[in-house]
């Protein structure tokens, strides 16, 4: 692309500067953060459509209110590259050597317009009635503004905040950001609710929100500066909460990503380069040997459903499997609550329930993994993606989901380490009718080249892959290769032959083989892709207290890590043969 | 009280036998069922306003509806000894004998009636749908019925539930059971919508459940049989979502409990014979000292505010407490994820949040523990009541709250053995702006007798009680009683004057300390009044892993217990001194 002209933003440092502008300027300015944002996240990757749909309400917001002291909180942080641009961060956007430089969520450390880390959608309207609370506790006087998507509102924690916003009894300022979007479609009663308040220009019979108590605007066009600037201006300074319902274009300005919302939701880089190569063709990978399964059962006649919320991306579930599907498919919106309760209900009504879900969501419904699968053991499959150490930002990180479903009873939690035994597993856990499965689906692809034959109903038996001595290597699931690399350094460097352990059940102790290992091994190592803290490994530590065995657990620390790269995060958890060794040498 | 008569209801062993009386005959067998309620629940203690509430509409759901082939979901079941007393478990409630035999939820085990062991709230409606779908994939025909409260409504699985059954295209009938209560007052713009509702006879402008989606119906009298029975058969075998709202009267038929709903949600075995106490004097527990202290924070003028999730109860915050703390108490409804959400908020903006939730609904708040508090460190003051190993019901169990919190980065969670911790603690944590801190609030109160100087900002600093040598013993919190049981029979069975450490942190380790323990000791003995499981005891095995001190941790296993004495547990668990003696010499 050609340089970009930024007459307009040039002069534009913070909130204050906009405030001398005219909304012809501003539409301008509208122009110019467009094409940076567009340039930049082509370079980078990251949000597209959320971003251009929110350049000119976030001009309008900062042009109203007072960023500090006013606060505005944006759910999800999807949408806030408009705010950091115009918050003193634009050089993230004009300059190439600053593109890395912040992060693409808010992030308080970055600027005091930025309120909280926030990554995780629905969660704005519950901050920002804390913050609307703690300034009534304080006597403070300035607008909390809460940022919304129509996506992110059917999230439970968004609709409690909704719940409790409205009866508030003071200044709230609710903006629902709503593009017809989630990240795919969107889903369910308040989606259609939303369609028709829009195809009514907002005056409908029964109006969602005002039965909640909020006293509605709604602006047709949330493009349009002049329009968004004067409704602001005349809620600005409410006493009671308001609910501003504006309609926005999810990709507004670049064609294809108006026209085709789901795959510009977020953008890997250079995407906009190639775009006739989005459709391309795939090779295999989880995601398609999953979606043939599937397919290949429904075409079978078995009762299977695929389930998620909102992210059918993460799992390569796009339209055209959709649509093979059908009736056999269901997103249920941006709520992870439902999707699992949901599971437990079909698995009991018989159905084989198959719900997808991203390591780091799993973390919006643990009561309803407890209570509504486990406690009722309601044999769903859950496929968990993306768990491991990565180079994340501190809100995406997919380290906690071992910690989190394997302290839960009942669950039986899977780690295969190849298609061949991914196959099996998933094949075993969806014709039983026992137990509630959830399997840990790497992110890259292998193969043993071995037919799996295990009997997977015959719970927590590890597998001896290479059997030796004195020194015993657990790798688990994706660290499997790992554990491999490991006995290979040790043998060079030690001559030691260590024994190697695929043990593939996260969920329970082969105590047979543990204790088999106790009369030729001295060392056991564990090796586990995520959280050592409640982990894997320390079962295994635990299990050996009262004997004469060392054990040695590695994965990551109980830390928030940011956009760490993955060199700095195995050398700090001494995730390398080298550093292992060392530690190997200290207890010999 | 005198033996009762249950004419009619001698003859009901089953739904079936409902069907064939009339209206007349069905009112006097509410009267029987009723009384038979008041009796045993005063005899057993369990939840009495709730099940009042529900007898006529149980009677015309099962008269209506052909259970167990049409499935009725009941959402937290704090309402179905009625339906229970219909299904053939009478005998629970007329036989003082077998007034133990059948746990009071829905229980699947007990009972083809019962879909769910269900006992957290909210979860009615997304289990329905689950069911609904499941009979659509399979070709079933019956009706799925979700009963849930006005109070459960405002819980985020509920609204996420409601947001896909309105689309759910098929049959899906959910009454809601508008009492006008929740545990406590009901919260919210939901409860005034409701309000809204019941005083215009189900006629508004903005109707809520019809902007959703939902075909409405009102009654005005659920207590009505006749009228019931109407609107039933009316949906039943709709083709599409249907939403019934009917009014009852929470504690219907007994006056105290009509007119004082709160202190009557649940009651104590023998509350109806003592009616004239139940406001009598508190004598002094970890409940009336977090009282006085809250009370005192706010008359010195601290923005210091007390949040719960609508079991305000459970911390003995009464209605006089309440309206001593005015806009320094708040109750979201049940919505615990908005709970954390708004208490991370307040904390952001300057207030002094202490959020108060029982152990078992920690559950229901992962996410918003991770990421809107713990990410960003915001310095809330979460009081975790009742965690420990109980009698409870599978449903609330309290054992898994060590687990879900301390593996969270960030988190200082806290274990005071005696009221003089617990107020040092307390008092740190208000005060301190650097972290969010949980603290285990220990059921029954102690003294040490000694004033606590300890400086908690200095993060996981142990406290060696009693120095001794070759085996240390580690008791957390409440279990800090049972180590010094265990030092004094470790005393008097091996001479072994055992080092007794206190170690207050729950979410980290004294590496000092514990480095130390090596040159004199040859055990380190954990005890955890929690799941062993990802809690605090393994985090000191993989410590020690890597040397000769041998560890034995002690703790509930992974499973969900029902209602199993304690005796029975702490066999199980090895909790007694006798059997942790037997460990020990295995080793020695």
């Amino acid at each position: 692309m050609q340089d970009l002209m930024v007459k307009i933003l040039d002069k534009i440092n913070s909130p204050k500067d906009l405030k001398q502008l005219n909304i012809s300027e501003m539409n301008t300015l509208a122009d110019e953060m467009r094409q940076i944002i567009i340039k930049k996240v082509n370079t980078t990757g990251g949000h597209f459509g959320p971003n251009l749909g929110m350049v000119e309400a976030t001009i309008a917001l900062h042009y109203v209110f007072n960023s500090p002291v006013d606060k505005i909180v944006f759910d999800v942080s999807h949408q806030c590259y408009p705010h950091k641009i115009l918050t003193g961060r634009k050089e993230g956007f004009t300059n190439p050597d600053k593109y890395h430089k912040y992060t693409g969520y808010t992030a308080p450390e970055e600027s005091a317009h930025d309120l909280f880390k926030v990554g995780h959608t629905s969660t704005s309207v519950s901050l920002a009635t804390g913050l609307a609370k703690g300034r009534d506790l304080i006597g403070g006087k300035e607008n909390i503004i809460a940022v919304i998507g129509d996506g992110s509102l059917t999230g439970g924690e968004a609709l409690e905040g909704l719940n409790n916003a409205a009866v508030l009894g003071s200044n709230i300022i609710i903006v629902v950001n709503d593009n017809d979007m989630s990240i795919a479609e969107n889903q369910g009663g308040i989606c259609n609710m939303l369609t028709e308040l829009r195809e009514n220009n907002g005056e409908v019979k029964n109006n969602f929100f005002k039965a909640l108590g909020f006293e509605y605007h709604y602006i047709s066009d949330g493009h349009n500066i002049e329009k968004l600037i004067e409704t602001f201006k005349n809620v600005k300074d409410s006493d009671h909460p308001v609910l501003i319902h504006m309609h926005t274009i999810k990709g507004k300005g670049f064609e294809p990503a108006e026209i085709n919302k789901e795959p510009f939701h977020w953008i890997l880089p250079g995407t906009l380069d190639h775009l006739n190569d989005m459709l391309g063709e795939e090779s295999e990978d989880y995601n398609s040997l999953t979606k043939d399964y599937l397919l290949n059962k429904v075409n079978e006649g078995m009762p299977i459903i695929a389930i998620n919320a909102a992210t059918p991306g993460v799992f390569g579930w796009d339209k055209t499997f959709r649509d093979k599907m059908g009736s056999h498919y269901i997103d249920v919106g941006i709520a992870e609550q439902q999707a699992v309760g949901m599971a437990s209900g079909i698995a009991k009504r018989g159905g084989k329930a198959v719900l997808g879900i991203m390591s780091s969501f799993v973390q919006r419904t643990y009561d309803q993994l407890s209570q509504d699968m486990a406690l009722n053991n309601a044999p769903v499959t859950m496929l968990v993606y993306w768990g491991g150490i990565s180079e994340a930002d501190a809100t995406h990180l997919c380290t906690f989901d071992i910690p989190l479903i394997s302290n839960i009873p009942n669950i039986v939690y899977l780690a295969p380490t190849c298609k061949e035994e991914y196959m099996k597993m998933l094949d075993w856990s969806v014709k039983q009718n026992e137990y509630p499965v959830a399997i840990r689906v790497p992110m890259m692809i292998s193969y043993s080249g071995e037919e799996d034959n295990t009997d997977y109903s015959i719970l927590n038996k590890f597998k001896i892959t290479e059997q030796g001595n004195d020194i015993a290597i657990i790798g688990l699931g994706t660290f499997y290769d790992k554990a491999k690399e490991l006995k290979s350094y040790i043998k060079e460097n030690l001559g030691i032959n260590a024994t190697l352990i695929n043990p593939r059940f996260i969920t329970g102790l082969d105590e047979e083989m543990l204790n088999n290992l106790k009369s030729s091994h001295k060392i056991v190592i564990t090796l586990e892709d995520g959280e050592l803290n409640g982990g894997f490994g320390e079962k295994i530590s635990r299990f050996y207290g009262n004997s004469d065995m060392k054990v040695l657990n590695y994965g990551s620390l109980k830390e928030f890590t940011d956009r760490a790269s993955l060199d700095e995060l195995y050398s700090r958890y001494h995730l390398t043969s080298e550093l292992i060794l060392e530690d190997i040498k200290k207890i010999l």
